[in-house]
Order: C-alpha cells, then sequence, then structure tokens
C-alpha cells in the first residue's frame, strides 16, 4: 500500500519499564507526528529490555534497514542506563568520554548547585565521532553517529532534544491525511472499501471500527497520502460508500483524534 | 539483571495507526501487566505496518524466540486486515474457512440484524489446525496457532480475547515490584544503587528521574523480582540511599503509577 519513495525510520524503546506495563508510552505517538510533519515515515517500533546484547542486535538491524534509526531511554548516569556504550559497541567504535558533553554537564551542575561526580559525568560517554544533541532540560544531551540519533526517554526531555535534530532530516513529500467517521458498520463496506484501494493503489486506506461503551458502534476510514487532491476524492468516495451503507460521515482533515 | 527461568513472551502490533501516530497504543501496559500477573514477562515489543513480509518475517522470528507471541490488529473484515493469512503464511498452513467461525458470526449477524456477507465470512479464516480465541464483544473471534495466539487491536476486544486466553498460559512466579520515589537525584544515588544491584544480581532494578512541569524534580527506583522478602530488603536499602542525599523515601508496594 505504501509508495516506494518514502523516507523511512524506525524507534528503538529501550528499558523495561515499558515492558513491565509500569510507564504508559508516550513518546511512539509524538515522535510519528513529528516524523510525518518533516516527511519522515515511522515504519517500524522495537521496544526492547535495558540488556546489551538486544540492544546492540537491534540497533545494528535497524540502522541497515532505515533511513533514520532513533533510539529513546538509558542515557542517564545509572547502571541501567546502557545505552551509549551498546551504541559504541554496535558501531564497532571506542566509548570515548566527549569534551563538549563533559563542559555541558559542569555547567548545569554548577547551576544547580550539585556534586559533580563520576556518575554524572558518565553522561558525557559517546561513541568516538558522535555529535551532540543538546537538551536545555537536564542539560546532559543525547547523541548522533551514524544515522543513528540516541534520545532520552523522559518525554519531556525526548521532546527538545527531537526539536535539536529535526532541521537535519531530510524527509520526502509529508504525508497528509483524512479521516470519515460513520456509523457505517464495516462489514458492509468491505468490499466496496477495497475498490476504492484498488483505484488508489498508492494510498494508505486504513479502516478502524470502534466500539464505544454506551453501544454506539461504526468505523472510521482513514486515507494517507502526499496529495492533498487525491484525499479529497477518495474521502468523497468514502463518504458516498458509508451514505450507501446507513452511515452520517464526518470529515476531519487531520487523523488526529 | 533478569533471571533465566522466566516464562518469556513477545508481542506483535500489527497496524500502521499506530506508526503513524493516530491512534495512542493503549494494549501494551494491559498486556504486559495481566502477563506479569500469570507469571509471563513481556520481553519484547515490535509495532509493524500491515505489510505482508514484514508480518511474516516478524512472527517467524519471535515465535522460535519465545515461549508465548501476542499479537494484536488485522483481523476484521477489511482489505488491509492481512494477519490471518500472514500468520498462516508464517507456519506454512493452508488458510482454510474455519466452520466454527462461521458458526459464531452468523450467530452475530442474526442477532445484529445485519448482512452476512463475504467481507464478514472473512473474519472466519484461520490457518488450518487453529483453534479459536471467543469475543463477546464483536462475536468475530481470534485464533491460537503453535505458540501464537491472534487478537484483536480495538482495546474492548482484544481484552475480552486476553481473559479468554490467560487461563491456558503455563507462567513461572509472578514478577512482584516495590517502588521508592524521593526528590533525591539519580546523578547523586548512582553509584549506590549501582552497589545496591551487585548485592541483588539477579533483581531488576530501574532507575526513572522525573521533570515535572512544576520545576520538581526527582527519582523513582523500581525493583522487580519472584521474592517478595528479597524486594522489602533491596527496597529499604534504596530508601536509606535516597536519606543519604537529601531524599524522604515515599514506598509503593506496586510499581504502577
Amino acid at each position: 500500500m505504501s509508495g516506494d519513495q518514502k523516507v523511512r525510520a524506525a524507534l528503538i524503546v529501550i528499558g523495561n519499564e515499558i515492558l513491565s506495563g509500569r510507564t504508559q508510552d508516550a513518546n511512539i505517538v509524538h515522535i510519528a507526528k513529528e516524523l510525518n510533519g518533516v516527511g519522515v515515515t515511522l515504519s517500524e517500533v522495537r521496544v526492547i529490555p535495558d540488556i546489551e546484547a538486544e540492544i546492540i542486535e537491534t540497533v545494528n538491524a535497524l540502522r541497515a534497514r532505515y533511513t533514520y534509526v532513533f533510539t529513546t531511554g538509558g542515557i542517564g548516569p545509572t547502571h541501567d542506563d546502557i545505552t551509549a556504550e551498546c551504541v559504541a559497541k554496535a558501531f564497532d567504535l571506542p566509548l570515548i568520554r566527549n569534551h563538549e558533553a563533559v563542559g555541558l554537564i559542569e555547567k548545569r551542575a554548577k547551576e544547580r548547585g550539585v556534586e559533580l561526580n563520576e556518575s554524572r559525568l558518565r553522561m558525557a560517554n559517546t561513541p568516538e565521532g558522535a555529535t551532540l544533541i543538546y537538551n536545555s532540560i537536564s542539560g546532559a544531551p543525547g547523541f548522533k553517529i551514524g544515522n543513528v540519533y540516541v534520545m532520552a526517554g523522559v518525554p519531556s526531555v525526548m521532546r527538545v532534544m527531537l526539536e535539536e535534530v529535526k532541521p537535519e532530516l531530510e524527509g520526502g513529500e509529508p504525508t497528509l491525511s483524512r479521516a470519515v467517521t460513520s456509523q457505517a458498520p464495516e462489514g458492509l463496506m468491505a468490499e466496496g472499501l477495497g475498490l476504492i484501494q484498488d483505484d488508489y493503489p498508492d494510498m494508505d486506506i486504513g479502516s478502524y471500527p470502534f466500539y464505544r461503551p454506551d453501544g454506539l458502534f461504526g468505523t472510521t476510514i482513514v486515507m494517507r497520502h502526499a496529495d492533498a487532491a487525491q484525499l479529497d476524492k477518495a474521502a468523497e468516495e468514502v463518504a458516498a460508500l458509508m451514505r450507501e451503507n446507513g452511515g452520517k460521515p464526518e470529515f476531519r482533515d487531520t487523523a488526529d483524534d
């Protein structure tokens, strides 16, 4: 369903807190939308634990496959923060103490009046040749090496790092979307929807049924493509299909809801 | 950090709606917690698009590696619902029309007074030899083949399917957890925390800093292990470390927050 000119990215979420169910992930949606906005398609997400072999294997599998790879998590000062050394090993590069990062961490420690200890200085370790991703919130930077962008897992910190990174990403045309919702049941529209998909072979057309606690059910059809005119035409055809099947279609220009 | 006797599972989230940022995932946390409760550790999550080759490759990679694999999404009646045929191909089994599933879908169509068309009957297709996972909400079942459990993506439907599946899962000892939170900075506790981890080598000890919009910052330490007494002892040591570093520790018996 997807065109082949897309610029594709993967996200690696590193950390036991998502896999244990402790933490509701808040980063995937944000990163997906921000990447969409600069014409980069998030094509795969892997959530993996703080285990060295798994991080190395995953980084290497995905950096070979995608234009950009983003990681979140595991760059703090504690024993479970092993992302920097694992990424260095994945690239077969030495882990060095980055002098610019030391300066940033020293400055922040002075401002906050906290001790500059070895644990905090560990956050200045990067693979040799990495460039820093600045972080105005907690001071300790992320870094970029090759096509891999290593960011914090704390959502507020990740967001400022992603803002630093976005201007340098070279995306394709941004993907636009349209959503049409009605109470027409998915099972009645399926055949017609397949025919619309056949007419727009490179459009991503998804069908999402909903069942609300009040007993209301229906279907949202989401169309994604770079061309607004094509999207509007397809959305009208979907709306007509909904009307044929007893629905009163409501349009939304973006697929956010 | 993790013991080797754990029963491990992976989750494959199939669907463009998470990757596009349209939908905030609500299934990972729920499945992680429910599996924890029956002694199964969620060890990896992959979010992948509705693309046949990717689904087949991912199912085969993960079913070889984990005791249980769960999938969510892609089992409805529309053209973008391709999970059943992909799982059949992954197992190299024919896709058949499951007679029991046809009966369930016919029954629900009669109850709702909707047409029983070919699109709806597609939801009765399973790999040959699959057993059904019942679904009291929308009628159309999921299925199990080998160690792979194929469930719906709609959270309310996924939840009733997971309830059907849980009694047959053979887990290890449930993983218990303790969380201790204070304003002691992660960077001051990191060395002491590493020493505590050394004393409890098979305990999963995670450090999670927080930065709140009101300027409050601090750290939550989460400990996960099967033995409550060990957890309580480690939690007291973490609390002492926090007090040494200016924090007033607060305990929680579960890591949920």
